[in-house]
């Protein structure tokens, strides 16, 4: 028998902000057990998977190795960490572990897809672990924009590693664990092989803003605001959340919720017993009772999601309730990169409805939920690892951090998706490359990345399509002319005719001295018909469209 | 015949930023003479205008009035000012006036379209004016990000109105006329009716940087940079690309353009004259003779555009030219909301390739061109206008340039495009609502934004797209089953069969049990076949997908 080996393998996240999913693995070579950290999802955008409703990593790797799978950890209940379990439970087929919060989370997700709930199990904190396989893993409390959220240590035979998970170092995050200094040193004191650590905010050079530091701006803010005030962040945002909705008490304003997961998250939060002080609500139908300069709308969307409450809002009218001149809808939040167009769309439909907008640009209704370059510094000092793996975050973030690591004379490790390292020598290296990738939820279907599907979709987008309809007799004669139907492209172009015109002339000249053989032959002839097509489609409209082609025989 | 009115209809750029269009006119109401200042585009995105290849304001109620235009004034070469005068000259039929400069841009794009040189006219600046009309337009030349760009003034004997185009207050721009404060005030003596003033940077509270402390930071950078080293900003942007090229020298660099506008707007600097002192360049060719650490690339992408030398660059290479580890590339630029994507993915790119991004996240290698509150505060206050009125921006720009306004005491006009207001009495209102939009060049062919051809290519590529062929015989019976063919959809669904088989089988069981009536009905039969295979594939994918239904006949 092969002698063991340690590995770490990111199938998401590595590469890219966003689902995340990374693989662990003790045990002699190709036969190691695994556990599998984070289960997460990321959003599709109409550039690159129009259509598409979410995007999972594409498990396949694992699900091949499913009966070596004794675990899946979740650090924390973000979506991008979270989103996916549901979904590919049934393929990996191994118990998820969790703390309270993020296993009430990760049960409605299960439930929601008709798994038992006894497939999650909570976890108490470290020093508490679990035994999976070769591995003992136990949840460190962390600081991040979430409650609960844990770094993971994960031990075996191989060396410990310290997995941070989403952090950054917060000594008063409002609600859930301050981040405990003395803690985080003592998991390093008998060394730690490795520290796979979060590398979003590598390029934030300024040190990081607590939590708490929110609350007094919005209180200042509510103190002023007249009309009525709308405000959103995100729903898991807990600390946040209770941060708005104590400063609207302060400031005699009722507070309702609006979308379904502010109210999902809260109702979690308090189940878990992390939110015992959180002021009771409004319901929506109740706002209409009250004068405007007592309520405060707390409201999901702040990314500009055209089915949220602030979306809707911002066209006019939610649950009933419809914002107006003289009223202000403050942005808790920062955009993230992507989301720009919908944000803005959003700002300018209340500008155009008199509703005043405030936003984050000033530095006081928001603070990340990253370390920054600083706080990443102290980290690497408490843990000094032989290793650093800088995980979650795009190439250049992973680059960064592998040589702000290496400046500080550790070993950094480049590590992106589908990169098997070996952690077992001094030196980790590169064990073999996996092929990874991404599988889309399109409707109710798992779609592969590479399947073709969204490719056609984008191609239809750019070019327009044709459908092209010829009939032929039992002598392969044209029946008629062919047919053609256009979608997604103008009616005329060049020789001011209908364009469908255009090309039924043009297809049926070809077909007038098209050879016998090619119209016997239904591959050739579709062949020619699709060039002919979009010969004229160039000609006319300056476009190469997409074609389908259609013929029919009677026999 | 009835009294004279002064009046402004803004076509573009009136609630959005881009595709600049601003309608001035002066006579009896409905028979005003008109001039037109600045005719700009605007660009594309995948969300909301797939495969379009540039956007343009709709002039349908100027082409209507063509016989009243009496001249096109450009203020500047930018593109959303500029770049649709050759695809808009014809319908509009009107001289075209624009310095040297600018001129020499706006000819190159008649050229392009096959028209005179000679229908654009070079103005000297102010005091010079052109008579058009009832208007007399003079060129004041003003600061901003690009050569000889002018405010106008437009008299009439409806007043003078001051018309800043896109500005920034600074007087050491580099290239080009420095901020004359006298001459602006010098404006104002006898009175100004409006200052129509560019808004985009409202929302920047920082007093504005000048152009000229930009190249000392990039000859600091170049100082420290080994390897070859790219640069890229807005090739219009002469003073940058001159800066840029000058601290290349110094530092021993040769300087090679890449990319087409690149070279185009360098030449129309040099020909008009305002680029004397440009280092000598070397071709693509050479650079492969040359070390280095001796090479500087001045290349054109900086907003991540797909085709441009910056995206080409980071897909490995550009006309013979490879980028590698250890060298580097600068964004001399910021992103402008919406591109982020593609600008992260060229530094995603290039951190794959191991050449390091700089950008200017610091503030260092980048300042706008646009005037921040503060200088919008004193151009205000230099023109001391009876009233207000913010062009150029979102309309959460002009709303609040209207409040910065108002607090200052001035009569504010918030006017967004369609919005024809009346100047003439003491109090300006709104005369007319107009019917505006945008004019999509798609391919060779102008399309109007609500004709529906955009609308179905994005649900195509969201929905994906069924062909449903039939063919009946001379009694309305169906010859054989329907056929289908599908693109952009998934393979297989919920009944683990093709998508299609299940299909034409739901289709052909309808048509088992369909009436005569319908078979023999066309219309009728198309929207049965449509709604059944909108809902099998409901019911098999979770989508309601496009369905294009061809029905033949033999007869």
């Amino acid at each position: 028998m092969s002698k063991s080996r340690l590995m770490y393998l990111p199938l998401g996240g590595a590469g890219e902000i966003g689902m995340n999913c990374y693989v662990y693995g003790y045990g002699p070579e190709d036969a190691e057990r695994l556990i599998v950290v984070d289960l997460g999802v990321t959003f599709p955008d109409m550039d690159s998977t129009p259509g598409v409703d979410l995007i999972l990593p594409d498990v396949a790797w694992l699900e091949a190795r499913k009966s070596q799978i004794d675990g899946i950890f979740i650090t924390h209940a973000h979506e991008d960490h979270v989103g996916a379990v549901g979904h590919l439970f049934e393929r990996l087929g191994a118990p998820i572990y969790a703390r309270a919060f993020t296993a009430n989370i990760a049960r409605r997700k299960m439930a929601e897809h008709g798994f038992s709930e006894k497939s999650v199990t909570t976890v108490a904190p470290w020093p508490e672990t679990v035994t999976a396989g070769p591995f003992k893993v136990g949840f460190v409390p962390i600081s991040h924009s979430i409650p609960e959220s844990s770094g993971l240590v994960i031990d075996s035979k191989g060396g410990r590693i310290v997995h941070t998970g989403d952090f950054k170092i917060d000594t008063n995050p409002g609600v859930g664990e301050a981040f405990d200094h003395d803690l985080w040193k003592s998991l390093a004191k008998d060394g730690v092989k490795a520290l796979v650590c979060d590398s979003t905010n590598v390029f934030s050079m300024a040190e990081g803003r607590s939590e708490s530091t929110v609350g007094p701006e919005i209180e200042k803010f509510l103190g002023t605001a007249k009309g009525m005030v709308a405000a959103t962040t995100f729903a898991s945002n807990i600390a946040r959340v209770r941060s708005i909705a104590q400063a609207a008490d302060r400031a005699g304003r009722s507070v309702c919720l609006l979308g379904r997961s502010m109210r999902r998250m809260i109702e979690a939060a308090t189940e878990t017993g992390l939110l015992d002080d959180f002021p009771s609500v409004i319901s929506p139908e109740d706002v209409a009772n009250i004068p405007r300069e007592n309520v405060l709308l707390l409201v999901t969307g702040s990314q500009g999601e055209r089915r949220a409450a602030s979306a809707q809002l911002a066209n006019g009218k939610y649950m009933g309730i419809t914002m107006k001149e003289g009223d202000t809808f403050l942005f808790s939040s920062k955009t993230i990169p992507g989301n720009e167009r919908g944000v803005i769309r959003i700002m300018n439909q209340f500008s155009e409805m008199g509703v005043d907008v405030v936003d984050d640009s000033g530095g006081l209704y928001h603070v990340s939920g990253h370390a920054n370059r600083p706080d990443l510094d102290t980290m690497r000092e408490l843990i000094n690892p032989q290793a650093l793996i800088p995980m979650h975050g795009e190439h250049r973030h992973l680059r960064e951090h592998v040589k702000i690591a290496e400046a500080a004379g550790v070993q950094g490790v480049l590590a992106v998706n589908g990169m098997m390292i070996d952690l077992s020598g001094n030196k980790p290296k590169v064990a073999e490359y996996i092929e990874t990738g991404r599988t889309y939820l399109d409707g109710t279907v798992k779609v592969g990345q590479f399947d073709g599907v969204i490719r056609d979709r984008i191609r239809m987008a750019l070019n327009g399509h044709v459908t092209v309809t010829l009939i032929l007799d039992e002598n392969d004669d044209p029946l008629g002319e062919p047919w053609c139907e256009v979608m997604g492209l103008p009616e005329q172009g060049r020789s001011n005719a209908p364009l469908v015109d255009v090309l039924e002339a043009d297809l049926d000249q070809f077909l007038g001295r098209a050879e016998d053989r090619t119209l016997a032959d239904d591959d050739k002839l579709e062949k020619e018909l699709r060039t002919i097509a979009r010969r004229t489609t160039m000609a006319e409209i300056g476009k190469k469209t997409e074609v389908t082609v259609v013929i029919s025989r009677l026999s």
